[in-house]
């Protein structure tokens, strides 16, 4: 399931570009303007409540800090657990991390250890903002399964078509990003 | 509307104790074991959506990272938007920022100058996992109202009492905190 003509427009229209963010030629998509705007995040979250309700999931992870935001809403409306994924020196208990390249250096996630329950093979949808490069949501998705979880899906409410995140995130899981940019 | 014994129960006993972090001497209240849990999280939500629903609340604003999670899914269930209110430098839009004294140094936060709407007035519930000296919470409903709108309450998960951050905020703006923690 994927959005309608209206949804769509209605979502789109709701998001804000801010040229030369975070640095020059840049152009930042900021889904601020969606969230504050009660009608755009109704018909973004019932969207997403849809197209998960039959997927049988066990847990929504989201990825360190924007993706909180999407994945709380969408757990809390599917009566499910929440587990956030974080940036390096976060999380209090045991974790396990995952390098990631960025543009100039690396970075780090991590996720508790028994985030996703003592049972082996909890089917988890990973969630964030938007997708890039895919390098994080590469991590995230490796993380799910170091767990042994299942990653069943990626969810991006943004996807950049012009780089090549999706196309390598799809080796690895299903990725569904709700407005593609190009 | 407070916890029910039962409500109060099933929240306080999903939150784990992690000694010793971020350092030597200090408990952590570890807040991804409620929010992994789906009856935990699921009690604790719908208390929360009880709790306001007759606030005639517009915004809910989170803060940054832990106050996302409870503060957008508590806004999809209320039919509002949500704002993030954010460390200094994450948000891409015009912002008023202030600053707070952490322990040893000084922190920063900010929030986009027309997160609240238009219209002056908006009325607005700030929520964060947790309370203790109150610096990051005090600099939040401050922002709240440079923004021209209303700080209606602030809530917190877990209230540090033997630390004095809830009688400072007080003096500012209605408190409320679901877990004192002695």
């Amino acid at each position: 399931m994927t959005l309608t003509q209206k949804e769509r427009e209605i979502i789109e229209n709701s998001i804000r570009d801010i040229k030369d963010f975070p640095k020059e030629g840049i152009v930042f998509k900021d889904i601020t303007t969606l969230l504050n705007n009660k009608e755009a995040y109704g018909v973004l979250m019932n969207h997403l409540h849809n197209r998960y309700k039959d997927y049988n999931l066990d847990y929504i992870a989201g990825i360190d800090a924007r993706g909180f935001i999407f994945g709380a809403a969408l757990a809390q409306m599917l009566g499910l657990g929440f587990v956030p994924i974080r940036k390096k020196g976060k999380l209090p208990y045991t974790t396990i991390s995952e390098k990631y390249v960025l543009e100039y250096g690396v970075d780090e996630i991590e996720v508790h250890i028994d985030a996703f329950g003592e049972k082996k093979g909890a089917k988890v949808l990973v969630i964030d903002d938007l997708i890039a490069t895919g390098g994080t949501a590469n991590a995230a998705a490796t993380l799910v399964k170091q767990t042994g979880a299942e990653c069943v899906e990626c969810c991006f409410i943004i996807g950049l078509a012009f780089l090549d995140g999706i196309k390598k995130l799809e080796e690895k899981t299903k990725v569904y990003s709700l407005i593609e940019v190009n």
